[in-house]
């Protein structure tokens, strides 16, 4: 029972008079027995319902989603109003092969530079790009065979050295050197695939990789569904000659942000050891980091592209809603979620989403996405296109964050990039951020809840991680006229993005409200449900994945600790291409902040014939 | 718990050898005390949970929605393949006002012939036309200001007779008389606003009508909710002329099928008073099967506008999900709802579908529907069009209802369209109805409850029927998880009527499964909840509401117990055109079966001057 709340329509709210909420999560933070004991509360019948009602109240659940008036209909998933077509850019044909699609991905990148990475005498670098490895190929500098034998060892060694690093999940160095034997052998004979032939990939535990099992890291979910094929992504770059290593280390089932894994093993983030690399794509964020692989996939439904690669100093691009299909991910129906790529660079992200992309035929029908394009980066325009756009900021929720250090770093960058590419910074409101926050908890967690219930209704809860199950108690207690409530105030937060995208064409805020978090040992045996941490971690994220947009994590320097702070860029609807066109002008400005973390391996320069 | 069920995908799944499975639909039938007791047992805290898991359970209720795989993606909303253009039909332009649509949906109708009713030796007929009475208006033959006075006078009869008839919940005869003198001045300056001025309408009590209330037929929903303008389908109604007489009767919130209202009193039947007029819509039905009006404004989301048509002996038709705009109306924000007409005929459904339809602007960008088209009956191309038409039958289906009148008398009508125009039928299969019936009650329940639920929270769920209690702690008990997966199972049922329509045009049942029920006294006072009763008004209905595909139902002659019976067509998305025209055909051909109810108000005919 509650009193009842009415909202205004949304066309209705004074948006410039509305007051800025901090973001107060509130739950306990919980590992080792306290943890166990936590888990088992949430299960028992009658206190189960005691402890969710408690929990939820604290965090105005029920005042939002039953007690108010939403006037809006629902919006069950992301509806885009028309969009314009973006300036300056190139469009990738999506009805065309992958391998062509690389190609003219390849047209709109700067030329290249061999002499740039290949001379002893160049500036220092951080890690190789796609382009540096298939210049390497094509001088027959190495052979992706080679690399393959160095990528074994390191992997190999990283899962027998203590902390253990398990960046992979599934591994087979017979299917690694089979693949790479065949690209070695079209480099012989002068015919590679594309760019991405020989390149190395991870893929995270979510997403199919034939022959490997999909665990999404529980201990059991490869047992009751076979992989029989590669998913769509997998498949496309297959076509252009990538050569996976495995399936990448994750949070169990994606359903945390931290990336700690009681099954396999919590992955370090390469930059201290110490600390998580964020999730759940934790592997995939790692590897790339550490100069294991140039790319990887991951998907993103809260944040689990852009937050590890915001923690482990690397690009991740989460996608519009749609953009990819997500046939053959274990997260194939939501309305949240997008399979999305993570590289060391912008310019790799740029070559492997247009390899992926291309949007299922049902959603090209319902959703009628604008075209896959890309930025032309090498035309003279690309500064004119710059010098045009316009950025918004909020500013007290950029500077809601858990340390200085990172809206301060976040604000120097922004303003580096106003004065050398004069992009034009312009203050925005976003109302209803708690509500945005409650809307996707209910999505994400009922969507989830939905796919799994016919495992836990046969048993398998109880072989589930603490933390998995907390949450899955939390989800289960959703009604569906909750659900359905989140949908409404979908349609509100859309409708304020809306507004925004009229008057800028980015909304610019740090990636996390957190730079990477100790991993508590007491944490190792049996995970940690920490609430609060997450909030952090997901306070800038969700708008990309309620309302489907593009947004992209770009590495922009780095906290006193060292630890990386990431920039984060939120695009319009199908706007990918200028929002690769400012992460690519951000990355090169702030190429000087950046660091090679402390676990590296640095590949092409020990390989190299 | 329960054990794990895998469905095929739908495209797997071998159709032509499912086997029908008979609606066995399991609740107790409550009236009086009992109903009162189970009402209090399912609100109370740990009995509710233990009731209603037993009444899930003996409905499969978990088995389909927690413990099946259910491999397709949810679709939150009817979401349509594109379909062709309709043959031989005229264009209604949407943009247009309202009064030009009428104009051009006259222009299909075969000619008027006004000696046909208006001469004595005519032969008998049912109802007077809204041509008619356009005819008697411009003929001078009566005024608006006449007719109202006689209809005035009807009402407040009909709630002073014993058993009372509370046909409108609502009612002010100032207010008829107001505009029914506006409309006869508009007569007497020679400037009607179309065909459609001086027609009297009734508005089912959860459409806004200004200036009365809305109260859906409860005792207090007006309190928490001013009706302070027209529902945009009255506003286009307004514009032509036509003059509402009130809001008529429903049962309560709509959350019933038999039309039973403890709060204003039970419509009885005009065809026999001691038996149900079905619902929601009891009052639109009723009035019209009475005389009382020539049409009528309902709402139609489990068969709401359809199941009393039916059992009144009406036309009542459910377009199209989105064909009609739904702001003004309690219900404006679900998935399975549209506001729909009622009427005599089928012409006069077309002309009062061509001044109400149109869609959002929302959804006019997201659903993209085919033109607002109507079938040109005056062209001799229509007996054409109809001879190519198929019709698809699945007879085991068909055959499942409580009394064999039903199937036989549909049988007949349906050899008879044959044998008259030369439409095929074509044997059919529907494979999972029950999952249909499942999905469509977890998504009208929940979108309820989702609307009620600041209402309820604020303590108004004890002022409800215990009939609607009912229902609400059923609805409450619904899982977010419950919801999505109710949406997965609309993706299938959706694939399998596309299968279907891709043989047949339409699909033909009986409208019902039940012919009018008896009103149990016991039931008068506090109501009645009868699950059984209603599976088999409901029996035939869900795919014009889960899908939102377009239905009518047409009055093809009366059981042993001169009860009506109806049969439904149901057409391709946004296909009412060929939809009203094998209703017109049905109609003429079965328009000798028809007879007019005991109770029945001659109003030109008394009031002719």
């Amino acid at each position: 029972m509650g009193k009842k709340r009415v909202m205004l329509p949304v066309e209705e709210v004074d948006i410039s008079s509305v007051k800025y909420q901090p973001q107060l999560t509130k739950a306990p933070h919980l590992t080792g027995l306290a943890l166990k004991l936590f888990a088992w509360l949430v299960e028992a019948p009658v206190l189960r319902s005691i402890i969710l009602s408690a929990l939820k109240r604290q965090n105005n659940f029920n005042q939002l989603l039953r007690n108010t008036v939403i006037p809006e209909t629902p919006m069950f998933r992301p509806e885009f109003p028309p969009q314009d077509p973006e300036p300056g850019v190139v469009v990738i044909d999506e009805d065309k092969d992958s391998t062509h699609r690389v190609s003219s991905a390849l047209e709109c990148l700067t030329s290249y530079d061999p002499s740039q990475h290949w001379n002893h005498d160049s500036p220092p670098f951080l890690y190789w790009s796609i382009r540096d490895y298939a210049h390497a190929y094509r001088s027959k500098l190495t052979t992706p065979s080679i690399v393959a034998e160095h990528i074994i060892s390191a992997v190999e060694e990283s899962n027998t050295k203590r902390p253990s690093m398990p960046l992979l999940i599934s591994f087979s160095a017979e299917d690694v050197r089979k693949h790479a034997a065949a690209s070695t052998q079209r480099f012989l004979e002068g015919n590679p695939l594309s760019v991405l032939d020989g390149i190395f990939m991870a893929i995270k535990d979510d997403i199919d990789c034939f022959p490997y099992p999909s665990k999404g890291a529980t201990t059991w979910f490869h047992n009751i569904r076979a992989v029989e094929q590669d998913a769509i992504c997998v498949s496309r770059l297959r076509r252009c000659g990538v050569v996976f290593i495995g399936k990448a280390n994750m949070h169990e089932l994606g359903m945390g942000t931290t990336g700690n894994n009681p099954n396999y093993g919590t992955t370090g983030n390469p930059h201290s050891l110490d600390r998580y690399t964020g999730g759940s794509s934790s592997g995939p964020a790692a590897l790339i980091a550490s100069g294991l692989c140039s790319a990887a996939l991951g998907t993103d439904g809260g944040g689990s592209v852009r937050i590890p690669s915001s923690l482990c100093g690397v690009v991740g691009l989460k996608a519009t809603y749609a953009r990819i299909d997500m046939e053959g991910s274990l997260c194939d129906c939501g309305t949240v979620e997008v399979v999305s790529p993570l590289a060391a660079t912008v310019e790799d992200i740029m070559l492997v989403y247009a390899a992926i992309a291309g949007s299922s035929a049902d959603d090209r029908i319902s959703l009628n996405p604008l075209p896959l394009c890309l930025p032309n980066l090498s035309s003279s325009y690309n500064l004119d296109v710059l010098r045009s756009l316009r950025l918004g900021k909020y500013t007290e929720w950029f500077n809601d964050v858990s340390c200085p250090d990172i809206s301060t770093k976040c604000e120097d960058a922004l303003n580096l990039l106003s004065d050398t590419f004069g992009c034009n910074t312009i203050e925005i409101i976003l109302p209803e951020l708690q509500e945005m926050r409650t809307a996707h908890l209910v999505s994400i967690g009922s969507e989830t809840m939905c796919a799994l219930n016919p495992d836990i209704e046969d048993g398998r809860g109880s072989e589930l991680t603490f933390d998995t199950r907390i949450s899955l108690a939390l989800f289960r207690s959703f009604s569906a006229a909750d659900y359905v409530s989140a949908q409404r105030l979908r349609r509100r937060i859309m409708y304020y993005h809306m507004e925004v995208f009229k008057k800028v064409d980015i909304i610019v805020t740090p990636t996390t409200g957190i730079t990477a978090p100790k991993i508590p040992s007491s944490s190792l045996k049996h995970g940690e449900s920490n609430y609060e941490v997450s909030a952090y971690l997901m306070q800038f994220i969700l708008a990309g994945n309620l309302l489907g947009l593009p947004a992209i994590s770009v590495p922009i320097g780095h906290d006193k600790e060292g630890l990386p702070i990431g920039m984060q860029l939120i695009g319009r609807p199908w706007g990918e291409a200028t929002l690769l066109r400012v992460a690519s002008a951000l990355e090169e400005i702030c190429s000087g902040s950046r660091k090679r973390p402390s676990q590296f391996h640095d590949i092409l320069e020990q390989y190299r014939l």
